[in-house]
């Protein structure tokens, strides 16, 4: 199974700092706004110049960390990390960032996004003596940089790093410097930031916004940064590769705060929810509304380019958290309730335009246009901000292997029958990239559209195929 | 001090289900729905028929149950409670249901709303002998009808009823009988509703729709229903007094989707936004932002009414929950934008007309005005969703003292000066009432406006006049 | 029932301080020293001279209590309660000191032992209106010195005292005083001590050790002291009776260390281990061995008068705490294995003395000689340092009814049976007052023996005679 | 500095029980009875012939494991660890069992002992590009088996096995086979048992009585037992080297009801006592004390041989678990009373000896000594059951450096006065060792002498020397 290739570093966030008096509070702040990227789990590395000292746990942000937690591992230099974990894989010691510990000093890594060629390098590694203790990628650059023959400490990593495929923002800590790599398309968002004296980086901007830090520039794909208390120095472990940013990124996954390559996230998403009214002018209805919390800037969009009336038809319970009571099949229909209601006098009578990001097993879509329509909705027309899903991500999004996407398998009209709405739209590929409107010429516009047309930007490993072991690492 | 006659039962919700064999997880999925009104502190007391068992704790309702618990308390009918509660009074005591045991049966109480001759009957109960074991007003109407010499049961409860002044939605539970009372004025909002062959009663709608339950109608102000396992009954303690509904129920109490006296919460808050922009068609602005959640509606319904476009110019985060970290003035300052981001590219350079439901002290809307500004915004125009607050609520509406209520002191310009907005506008008391239209034909259609005319539905008892106490109890 | 009479202050240990700058660290560690009288909840109110505030929980000492709780709660007094309770009784509502609020100022009230006419007064205090919070014996005082219509308030102390029946030594403090009361007969040892200016009260003089207090004396049966910031001074709330302490706080209750009226407990062990050597000098044996703890001390008594050498036999785990695994038979078995183990290379092929301080139903034996048998024992003969416990007790004692005593319809011979001992000798009842040789003269040297002749020192109220109502409040 | 060389496996207890439809219930069980052992952390990896999963945690047994963490790892076989650690070692990452996972099966290890050359260990396995997770000594051996190039798995472990110095007794499992490894100086006990058709291997038997298996043999020195669905099978991975069990299991680690080489603890313990009175007979005394809970068995011995009465002038708390009251100077001596008491009656005005099993910083005796004259003692002997502690101990005993050791730099007379006695005696090393009596015929009767005589079991191997790496790994 090709899904089998994946490993655990499904979306995360990360966030570190350099040349701060107060990098564990203000990683607790930077996490805080990365939130939304992981609530499984939770931590902070902070180097005080001598040791590196983890403050970690499972759970979300504020409930892994505390003032006196905080106190105690105090520094001027930190990375952090949020994360979030499929069913199955968690576990505090799979709790980033790692931390490894040797007699020639300590090394700490975080990373968002997920490597494809994980299995292969650890089958090599496991030959060559390596044990590992996590079940995360993250897990083989450490053994990769240990066993690497280059020197200094830099040139290890780039070694690594040279090895790897697939998408990956990576921080990189010792108590001398933090090194700082984006992969050779850029396939995760990664930026760098300026506060006081100190430097930051970030896997969104929001983080900076909350901290008052300076937004500077994008990590360029293939760059690495080398951050010490001499400043920020530029190099390159690899030449850049073809652009690929993850188009989910504008679509869903970032805060709509969050700017990614220079283009605002809610401002995209509202430029595609216009252009989805362009492309289906057709739909006569009463009332646009959009899914929260992540189809409401799409759904602005609609109403505003449609002319049709932008309603609270859907509106969510701000206190779901994590509910106790295990889903029979009665009470998982409850679970979306906790989650989502329904404005009955919106709704009853008029035709919805329901707004969604996206459509994966079409499952949630379905428990939706039936709450409206039990709410008595005339009719549901949904559209969707984004082209059909019909190829897994390989590259962190965790929408899991083929069988799961409705769409790998049935066309526009069975999704629509599958999920009983009246009518079914999904944005077209050509009118999503545009929209979203990144400043670079090539077809795709620096995009990775590979969940929606199946063109991986890197290669993609089968597990069976043990390639060339002794050329991996020279 | 007036604000001293004021005791604990602050907005609260209360929720009640009778006849049903599963009432201790209904009554949670309840309390869930009414979340909002109260997050200090969530009890639920069941009954079995023979005996009162209660489950209780501070904080939310999905800290304060579990699976475990909820199995261990099972029956045929319960009365559940959700707790708000300011600086000072909280304690496990203060935790509703309350729950009473004497020899003659159990007794539990859970109440919403606030008394406002608490102070006088407790000095007078305690002549008498009694021991209060809570600061909550609550615990005065289990004296009263412990102490009435009227018999059955439900008759000594209508005289300790006819002794309270103020708000109150009160369900009053004992092992035969679940009574269900609502002030003379109807205050605070009480609704009844039917599930399967039960019976349920809860401060908002919106606990029905999540349970499945029908809405079978608003309680009546000084109606007391009896609901025992042969069906309801309606009694009365008091005739109707002049209908006064809260007006800021509507304004941001209510959970959107709720309707109060067959109004939609959404619907008037969208209909009180449009109104808005007629009372301030002069107003030239580039974008119209709610402050989330409360003001979302109202937003909507500006934009759509002055034809400028809504946009999410500012969002909240969705995980803020419990911050640790203890406010210095920096600190205070990123507290809010931890719970609040502007989306800097939205606001940059415009003239941004940015909806609010009320301005109770001003800091809160000085320091987004701010937060607007600081993001680039070029004009920042204010407009609040309803008038400006001139007196303290003594219904339970936690607005403290005239001193606190900056609107008291301060007139428009002044308040306009104070948060540093370039115009402030708030909606009027005709335009309000018009807007809300509740289906009523007196001059307010049934609303409380006392916060804004500073005329009080009942009379409001100085702490030092200590009345006729022999009168009390007859 | 004459049972249900009793209500759920069994035994527990009180702590009270007067005058220091530090009294919730200093009742911390005064309950600690009383840990072995109650382990099911704590609790102290402390006084800073105008407020009355509780740390309360349920658990040990040191899980209820925190550094942060007891600075939160500094002053100049305080009271202090460890609590063990029966099955069913539980809950945080029971853990004392109860405290009470009212608008002439607050009142809280701390209570070991047990009182007899507690269902008669409640049931009197209901008729007059009194609402109870806790099914406690306590509340019953907190009631009837608030219905009292002398005047000040320690008369209203004193006659609410004076129709109490049954054990107590009661702390009550308000904001002013703190008053020190034991029953007519002195059934539980309650002694007064200094430290530095101040006083301390306590339950066992353990506890003034441990704080560096020096022991004063006895407070006196039927005494009130009325302890203020101009020092102590001694009422009576009536004469007083026969003294009849408990006879029970030295066989096995009180701390080894404890000294009760001058006597010490483990020297007043010791010599009913030697009287009991003397009484079955008969017995021929290896090894005496005791059942830890309570039976260490008569064990090595035993030992010493009959020149049996003395030997570890059974070993107690120091960390049994709360074993979480349900009892099936086969753990329940194993679960007395998790608290003592036998030494089989001591017992094996041995006569063996087992000396423990008393026999309730006569499971718990069963089962340790069934160890010491299976651990290869040649014979196990039990002896008891105290007289066979015919009778329960309702003064505090959690012995239950006479359906569990087996002394109560077993003779000596058939308990030995029933235990599988080869033989079983008691401690004579003359034998143990002699030995325990407290410095009174009467026949029983004023202690109470209830449990071992059915003669108890005070009326014992049939729940269902209602008595005199009216007469008890005068 | 030579304690450099020591890693983080100080004390510590093991359990392994292969064959049985309940391990994880019983490895908490054997846990339990090892608690004493460690209290730091405990943990249980259970295989059900497939999979490996671990239950792990800070705290006592009691605290780690419940019901439901057990219930959910079901298995075959299980093997467990309770931890000890010195101050800084902490960390939920150094709790055992340590469990690594690979593409070839999981691999868990537990180890009681402590190994001499871990560092050297350590820095060879680092050059060979190795990255180390814990601070722990036993991940070394994880190493040395996953690099050794032997065949099958046992071959492997019996090679890595043979480059460990020190004490050691490890469990080591894989899916399929259970390995037990004692080092060949067998300085540390191990067990086996067997349990209905299954096996049970622990530190000390008297995990076995708690759990009803039955006692087969010591694991021999230098012995590798094989445990699998087939049975066990005895192999070796070195000749068995010198005996040397370490002497102070007898003298205060192990459980007085275990027996370790055949030989009872409490007996033993109790004839060292005897001896000692006979080397101290000049001691003219009233009465003989123990402190609590490791010296009673010899203070039994001790006043049994002297004919001085043994009373109980120390009481130990049983529940004092984690005092949290951080320790001033005065609250230092405090701790010292939280945890013992003097029985004033008992010692006021007597000649007192107190025996105790060790002095080695001498700070606690001292208290001692001070609380028993503050009680009233007219003279205090000190008497100890083990010779001067003259020297550290490297294989798995917490004592420190040279400098801490009282009696490395002090005479005994010096000693005394530094504790404050009247008198000190030491117990003899021939004493000790023929009171002890192992059936073994050297010298030393198979002890390990080191911390009393210097003479080591095996090469100490300074930080600095860095021996022959090639040699190292064959």
């Amino acid at each position: 199974m090709l899904a089998e290739l994946r490993g655990l570093n499904e979306e995360c966030g990360v966030f570190g700092i350099w040349g701060n008096p107060n990098p564990a509070h203000l990683s607790y702040y930077g996490l805080h706004a990365l939130q939304h990227r992981g609530q499984e789990g939770a931590g902070i590395v902070v180097s005080d110049g001598q040791h590196l000292r983890a403050v970690k746990g499972e759970g979300l942000v504020n409930d892994v960390f505390n003032e006196d937690k905080l106190k105690a591992v105090n520094g001027k230099a930190a990375i952090a990390h949020v994360r979030y974990t499929t069913a199955g894989g968690g576990g505090i010691e799979n709790v980033q960032p790692l931390l490894f510990h040797s007699s020639t000093g300590s090394l700490s890594i975080a990373h968002n996004g997920n490597l494809v060629n994980a299995t292969h390098l650890k089958q090599y590694l496991e030959r060559q003596g390596s044990i590992f203790h996590s079940s995360s990628d993250t897990e083989v650059l450490a053994h990769l940089i240990k066993k690497s023959s280059h020197s200094p400490f830099r040139a290890k990593v780039k070694n690594a790093l040279s090895l790897l495929k697939g998408a990956y923002s990576f921080l990189i800590m010792t108590k001398d410097e933090m090194l700082v790599a984006r992969d050779p398309h850029g396939l995760r968002p990664l930026s760098l930031g300026k506060l006081g004296d100190g430097w930051v980086v970030a896997s969104e901007t929001c983080a900076f916004d909350l901290i008052g830090a300076e937004f500077v520039r994008s990590v360029e794909p293939g760059e690495l940064l080398i951050i010490t208390d001499e400043g920020v120095k530029s190099d390159r472990f690899a030449e850049m590769d073809k652009r690929a940013m993850c188009a989910m990124e504008y679509v869903y996954l970032a805060r709509p705060d969050s700017d990614i390559d220079g283009i605002n996230v809610h401002m995209a998403r509202k430029r595609m929810g216009k252009q989805l009214a362009r492309e289906c002018a057709h739909i006569e209805a009463d009332v646009v509304t959009g899914v929260p919390d992540s189809s409401i800037s799409a759904a602005i969009g609609f109403a505003e380019e449609s002319g049709i009336p932008y309603e609270l038809g859907l509106i969510k319970n701000r206190y779901v958290g994590r509910t106790f009571i295990q889903p029979t099949q009665e009470l998982r229909e409850r679970g979306v309730k906790m989650k989502l209601s329904p404005v009955v006098q919106v709704v009853k009578g008029k035709r919805v335009v329901m707004v969604d990001d996206s459509i994966v097993r079409g499952t949630t879509s379905r428990r939706i246009v039936k709450m409206l329509k039990d709410a008595g909705a005339a009719e549901v027309h949904v559209v969707i901000s984004s082209p059909p899903m019909t190829d897994p991500c390989y590259y962190g999004i965790d929408t899991s292997t083929h069988e799961e996407l409705i769409a790998s398998s049935h066309n526009v009209d069975e999704i629509r029958e599958a999920i009983g709405a009246d009518t079914l739209t999904f944005l077209s590929v050509e009118g999503m990239v545009e929209t979203i409107a990144r400043p670079y010429e090539d077809e795709n516009r620096g995009l990775c559209l590979a969940c929606f047309t199946g063109k991986y930007p890197t290669e993609i490993f089968p597990d069976t195929i043990l390639p060339h072991e002794k050329e991996l690492l020279r």
